[in-house]
């Protein structure tokens, strides 16, 4: 199957207690297909960027497989950027800079050479956008997966509600899903955003891992816990993206197939982190994979009987 | 095996949310040796009460096969009395009446009929008291539990570096991990607690679960997520009780029965909540044990391959 994804291909400027580091390749879009194409899976963006955007930083998505006929370049306009610190225990950040720019009058266009994607991942964009995404899409697509905070909860709250009756899967923190519901409870709170349309809802708890509700089923899978974390820039876009790509390789939306396709995403993540921005995403090897995914295995098996 | 258990024999009156108690049975051993009654096993607490302590819990706790000989009876003296009120989230709570009466002057003495323990579970007592049973073991248990908090690390700190150094297993909470630590990652933490002594780490992370560290192995186990938590007092003692008691019952300290021993431990404690005080424990059926076990292996079951 194929991914169509639209989010933000951007400029990221990060400090961590590690080091800092000038404009960087960033953006939920790139995160989310550069995971796609460590899976194996064709995807496309929809974005736009600016005059300011390296050649060589399309070159490199192209030369990994993902289609970027759907990334517009404003010539005249600059690239979204965005700045931020993170704090010594890397759980928090601050945002330094925020500029907009293209992304402000983003007009999302679906190449005729991803209509076909069965799979839609709507990045973390203004409701609106990922509203106008689906309608042009000219046959909905069999899985609709979403992406949001608490930003358009306080600015977009109708239209937030708009695209997420139309979702089938929604991805959100804790915090977002305890302040979207009124419940403090993260399983009456999966209750209530069920109730909003999403089949599956994904609770996301960083460095605590995520829950996965349906129909009444949870499952609980933990972060792999880190030594170091080096730039957790990305992760949750990563995340999302490594959970996408599984889908569509398997070509299966049930929640045994989901389960195993977080556990993939939270596994890209966990690389994600130990670079700067994408680059540890770009060397990831088939082997270190596997390690990986067995890694998860030896965090979480365990028999009992009483 | 028999697992011996030194800890508070005491009083809580309780406020949640969704009421509150008088003066009802508490104490950390009390809610680690219910748990080993649950599980099978044959217990013992060592602790202090006062006069004003009731026959009717003694013999609930003896009805139990819980060996109570090494509970002293001071008669003018007063029982441990806590008192806490809950906030909404049931994730905080702030105390509102500590008298230590009896346990200031604890003295513990080991019944000869409890000499024999292999497994000893030091509650979170003073460091010092903690220290005193074990030498008065006449033979050293195969197995030491500690449970510790943060008030004995800003107030006896050498005395907890001394018993902690002759612990096999130590639990401790996440934030009072990187206390003791000074590292704000878990791995890193968990490593330098190694170095203080203990073999086996355990990390709890209340309602994200629990870490266990053993020579460079991990295993992370979620919480149960849980739609109403009516009173979490004496969830953490129940969680070590029926780990201890898992541990026991198997004769078996490997890594392997460890995660298992965890497993029970999380169960028991999700029943523990569900009630004021040990109401639920009390009632704990062998098949909604089976139940609840089968639950948690639902929750984190999955398969994988890329």
């Amino acid at each position: 199957m194929k991914l169509l994804v639209v989010g933000s291909v951007a400029f990221d400027a990060i400090e961590t207690p590690f080091g800092k580091t000038d404009k960087i390749l960033g953006g939920a879009a790139t995160y989310i297909t550069l995971a796609s194409s460590i899976v194996g899976v064709e995807s496309g963006i929809v974005s736009v960027v600016g005059g300011d955007f390296p050649q060589s930083d399309l070159d490199m998505l192209s030369s990994r497989g993902i289609n970027i006929e759907g990334i517009e370049i404003v010539e005249d306009g600059k690239t979204f950027f965005w700045s931020g610190k993170y704090h010594n225990d890397l759980n928090s950040r601050d945002t330094l800079i925020t500029e907009v720019n293209v992304l402000e009058h983003f007009d999302p266009k679906i190449p005729e050479s991803m209509q076909d994607a069965e799979i839609l991942v709507l990045g973390n964009l203004h409701p609106g956008v990922q509203m106008c995404v689906l309608e042009r899409m000219t046959t909905r697509p069999k899985l609709v997966i979403l992406d949001t905070m608490n930003f358009w909860m306080n600015t977009a709250w109708d239209l937030l509600m708009a695209i997420i009756a139309k979702t089938d899967v929604i991805t959100i923190n804790d915090e977002e899903a305890r302040q979207i519901s009124g419940e403090y409870s993260l399983v009456k709170a999966a209750k209530k955003i069920h109730a909003m349309g999403p089949e599956f809802v994904i609770i996301k708890k960083g460095e605590h891992g995520a829950l996965l509700f349906h129909e009444g089923k949870i499952f609980a899978m933990p972060a792999l816990p880190l030594e170091e974390v080096f730039d957790p820039t990305g992760a949750g876009d990563t995340f999302a993206g490594g959970f996408a790509s599984y889908l569509a390789k398997k070509e299966d939306f049930s929640f045994e197939t989901m389960k195993s396709a977080l556990i993939v995403g939270s596994s890209l993540a966990s690389f994600a982190v130990e670079k700067f921005g994408t680059q540890r995403l770009q060397e990831i090897s088939e082997e270190e994979m596997k390690t990986r995914l067995q890694n998860f295995k030896d965090l979480t098996t365990f028999e009992v009987k009483v």
